[in-house]
């Protein structure tokens, strides 16, 4: 069985990590799980095993920051001279390495700021799903729900096998109200994780069919390099809409499952992250159970106390301080809205 | 009508205002609502318009920083060796001024920490009182509940007029659960303020039958200056215990009401300083109406966020961050109980 090239885009703030996550040091070149590694450099260290190569897209400011995360580890990086949206980022990705290993070539994209618990569990799961991208498949691996969240998008299997462990998929939904949340959960569908693997073929041919300027665009740039005039004018598309969602209603979309106990984790708001084990208490914690306090390596040494607030979280950086609960944890982002708003973008 | 000698007993280390507040720098010290004066300073200024002189009895490690921020403003400063409570520490200034302007001198104790808004219903209060001390009475003046708090003392005045707007005191009562605050309020109770005006006459007849040792003690220590080894042998009691209880079961307290509009507050914790408008708001407050942010001069600078937290409590120095709400101000001595009982104690 071949095994993947994997491809990760890397963008996005992480507006909801705010103030750890910035603009000039988004969520992913960051450490935390206070580990040593950083997600970007976890999300690497996952798929080495299962990959042939390492492809990471980034922006161009931080194609450095990215390149001195991954010194050594063998991995391709690419920079992207403005943001397109993943279809771009994971196609451009695709491209060039069809254009050095060929058209059978199997890409799998994978985001670079999630976590995952279960490597083994994490293996098999790509295994089963490069037999769907060899069978001609555009293949998702689906997490099997935790609970009836709101916050992922859900994709519906049909009970048709395409092969050990992978299925036809029937359709992906939007992240839905906490009612519809249940009844998915009920029914068996699976969160969207944003990991799709196929040949590079088969993508190329989807591209040419459904988004021909932009087929036309990836094939030059991987030939001859990056050209930014060329890149921006890109269509801004998220590879759901671009290939997932006509695809699945063509019935070329397939997915395999994995087990709650894979652990897989977006890593999307500070919950996530205390529920990951990330941080740790305020020293002092009167009435405050579950509470989480979280600080760069520059402001830690200070005494912190909480007093009946029970499961607060507590964020410092050396120029921000953010209180909130877990309840809350969501609603961060409005924070980031409120200064760019208020002309604080220096602190986003 | 004669002027009062006031006395002012500076101790105490406010612990439900921690972090501002430290064993160093006690609450009396501190500028705590960003005025340019502090408690101790505010007092006086409120004192010596109805004085003939002041005086603030305070502990030795802190008689430096008393007499640099009340340099020039004329007043007396004497320094205890070691904490004697209440009694000890206005009798041993009753003491020293009579020595100084005779039994008939009225003297008034004063707290160092609380704030009066409104000075002329303040020189109102302290005049009529006046009245009472020279009729030869303890006289108190009692505060006019604006809610029924049980974070204060309560004092039953009766219908006995003693002088215009003076009036026996029938008792003193501890604390009071909720709902006794409530009837206590409703049968026209007033809040102990722990401010008592007497001649220095009444003062020691009273210590001569309830406590001799310590009127001969004060005495000596008055006539002949402070020595360490009797200042240390005073019993430990409060005024309200020593005096005020016994010579009201006597008939000998009086009671002059304040009104509500005189803005008497004891500072006591960070809903008090709140409801005083001290502090700021966070910078970025999200579905947190009320909430309150107070910081060190050293601190400031950061953008504060809160997010889902109404009426939340921020409060920062170099070394510590409290992080609580209003409802829980009372609460906030728990964070230097587990402080001391955890080998913090630099940090109280």
């Amino acid at each position: 069985m071949r095994k993947i090239h994997a491809i990760i885009p890397a963008g996005g703030a992480g507006t909801r990590l705010w103030p750890l996550s910035r603009r000039s040091q988004p969520k992913f070149l960051l450490d935390l799980m206070g580990e040593g590694r950083s997600l970007l450099q976890q999300t690497v260290d996952r798929l080495l095993p299962v990959s042939e190569s390492v492809t990471v897209v980034t922006g161009a400011v931080h194609q450095q920051a990215v390149e001195d995360q991954l010194a050594g580890m063998g991995v391709t990086v690419l920079a992207e001279p403005s943001a397109r949206d993943s279809m771009a980022a994971i196609g451009y990705g695709a491209y060039v390495v069809g254009e050095k290993y060929g058209p059978e070539a199997v890409v799998g994209s994978f985001a670079a700021d999630h976590a995952i618990a279960n490597q083994s569990a994490f293996e098999a799961a790509v295994n089963a799903a490069v037999r769907g991208g060899e069978a001609g498949y555009l293949t998702t691996i689906g997490i099997e729900p935790a609970e009836p969240s709101s916050a992922y998008g859900y994709i519906e299997p049909s009970a048709l096998s395409i092969a050990t462990d992978v299925y036809k998929v029937a359709r992906f939904v939007e992240k839905p109200t906490p009612e519809v949340a249940d009844r998915y959960v009920q029914e068996g569908y699976l969160w969207n994780a944003g990991i799709f693997i196929a040949e590079v073929g088969t993508i190329a041919r989807a591209l040419q069919e459904f988004l021909p300027q932009m087929d036309e665009t990836l094939r030059v740039l991987a030939q001859k390099g990056m050209r930014s005039e060329l890149w921006d004018s890109l269509q801004r598309i998220a590879i759901d809409y671009a290939l997932a969602e006509p695809m699945a209603a063509r019935g070329q979309v397939a997915i395999t499952p994995a087990p709650v106990t894979m652990g897989w984790s977006d890593v999307g708001d500070f919950a996530a992250l205390a529920s990951l084990g990330a941080g740790g208490q305020p020293e002092v914690s009167i009435d405050s159970s579950g509470a989480v306090y979280l600080a760069s390596a520059e402001v830690r040494g200070r005494v912190v106390a909480t007093v009946g607030i029970p499961e607060a979280v507590i964020v410092e950086t050396p120029d921000a301080l953010l209180v909130t609960d877990l309840e809350h944890a969501q609603s961060v982002k409005k924070v980031t809205t409120w200064l760019n708003e208020h002309g604080r973008s220096e602190l986003l």
